[in-house]
């Protein structure tokens, strides 16, 4: 592993190492229970090939027992057909990955890598989640996957908890990738970077997944990245639960890496993501810093948002910091 | 003077000498050529009063000379009947402050402190104009003022001569504040901590003004304050001009002081600065993040945004990456 701050920036905004995951289709389906218009998860795909990014993230892996029926669209599910249908065999630079919630999927539904276009499978899991978690690792490794374990909600996990977690974790080679998730965008960089060093001891490779709660998702990956965190998670103008995520043609006119290019990436924002920003509300708005501010989950804000009061901001103030 | 990082953030978050400065109606007042409904100026006023600003920017002091008939507002000018007609004597704990462009201000305008309600003139200067602005502050001094400098598009000035207009102020001890600006919204945190430690140099107390062209002004504000400036300009809802600068309501959110009280700028934020945000356009858009992706100054993209092509980001990155 790399030091607390091995490079200097104007090193690492050309650094080959570090990757970008757009996870658009997943966390951004979770303003639209992943229904997307006709030619959508197409347009992205070409897009993100175009533009260099490392990893496309297609969705969930959801159990359809616990799932269906409840009106999603299929990247809930990301059935091998459905991604072969937009891919065919993905013959591209570009990797695919898939997010298995821990408790929320049934291993069985992952192929052997050796049937499927996915190339990471990414476990989600809380603090209290961890051993269930790292049973899907093991099963996600043994049939072939790179794997990744995104450690959820971090930010109200006592340390001596956390510490606890990132020493189980430690233990386990089939972990490929351990990510720093900022879920409720309530962290800024001093945070940030005393998380990186806890987990730093684990002796994986780090990734970093950030909210825009309080306009620092952005702030928030470059300091990762320049802290020595190698795998950044993005979505197309920010689109993501509640205040988004850090955006991919931010990100990327920020690297000057040349693998990247800025020009297919704002062509799609402009011509796909900018009407659907119209449409569905996501991105930074003040309720969603309050909730960011108090540490709490953005189930209150988002409820706020999607109704008529979603500029009250005082009435939501008063709720939230006097409840 | 403190050190690089002389306090932990948690420190900083109640640091009762950190000071907010308020500059809505003059960096706002680019927005609209400081044409503000009825009553706004006096709404801001209680509201930076019940929220515990320590400064509030009325406007420009800008010479008639040059300006008058151009369809300005009154504080584009400043004149003392108008500041007094709203805010009386000012008998409050709010202090008021001016901004005197260097090369745009008449000195005879300013009137002996005595005579006068405001507190603070912040004589803003480009690198080349640095004699003529010391002019402007020795005269301010000496009518009684505290006086701060705010050396603006420092990010396109060579560090040899940045460093020789830091050694001719760190000799002039009528400037009380130094400022960094971020005038095009260009600077990540390493390059405005690079600049705090030149600034520091001076001996001065440091003061730091951002932009929002990469949704960096907030992260920028707290870097800074974290790493020793006191003095923070923020605006409501970020108001000014191009991409907007740090709001108000998230500073004020993210500070612990009990000087500063969050909610009645919620309010102001809610009944006032919203309804104009849906009728001006300011804030964070890709345009603006592509000129402070290069280094530029925003009016081109300023002049995008008031047009038909206002999300033509393709269009507008073309001009701007292959001129």
């Amino acid at each position: 592993m790399s030091d607390a701050k091995d490079k200097s920036a104007g090193w690492v905004t050309f650094d080959p190492n570090l990757k970008i995951l757009d996870c658009t289709v997943r966390d951004g389906g979770l303003c639209n229970n992943h229904q997307f218009g006709e030619g959508f998860f197409r347009r992205i795909y070409d897009t993100c090939v175009a533009g260099g990014i490392d990893y496309m993230e297609v969705g969930y892996k959801a159990d359809k027992a616990l799932f269906a029926g409840k009106g999603f669209g299929p990247w809930k599910y990301c059935d091998e057909e459905d991604i072969r249908r937009e891919v065919g065999d993905n013959e591209t630079g570009l990797k695919l990955s898939v997010m298995a919630d821990t408790g929320r999927t049934n291993p069985s539904d992952l192929l052997p890598r050796s049937e499927s276009v996915i190339d990471l499978v990414r476990v989600a899991t809380y603090i209290h989640q961890i051993p269930a978690a790292l049973e899907l690792v093991q099963d996600a490794k043994q049939k072939g996957y790179e794997v990744a374990l995104n450690l959820m909600a971090v930010s109200t996990v006592p340390d001596y908890e956390l510490d606890n977690g990132l020493d189980a974790i430690s233990h386990v080679d089939e972990v490929d990738f351990l990510y720093v998730v900022d879920s409720f965008g309530s962290l800024y960089y001093e945070q940030v970077g005393d998380l990186i060093e806890r987990y730093k001891k684990t002796g994986k490779t780090l990734g970093i997944h950030a909210h825009n709660n309080q306009q620092l998702a952005y702030a928030n990956t470059i300091y990762a990245a320049i802290n020595g965190v190698k795998l950044l998670d993005t979505t197309m103008m920010g689109m993501g639960r509640g205040a988004g995520n850090c955006a991919t043609e931010l990100l990327v006119g920020f690297l000057k890496n040349p693998k990247f290019t800025l020009r297919p990436i704002l062509q799609f924002v402009q011509d796909t993501m900018f009407p659907l920003s119209q449409q569905i509300d996501w991105g930074y708005s003040i309720p969603y810093m309050i909730t960011g501010h108090y540490n709490e989950h953005p189930r209150s804000a988002i409820k706020l948002r999607d109704g008529e009061r979603k500029d009250d901001y005082v009435g939501f103030y008063d709720e939230i910091a006097n409840p």
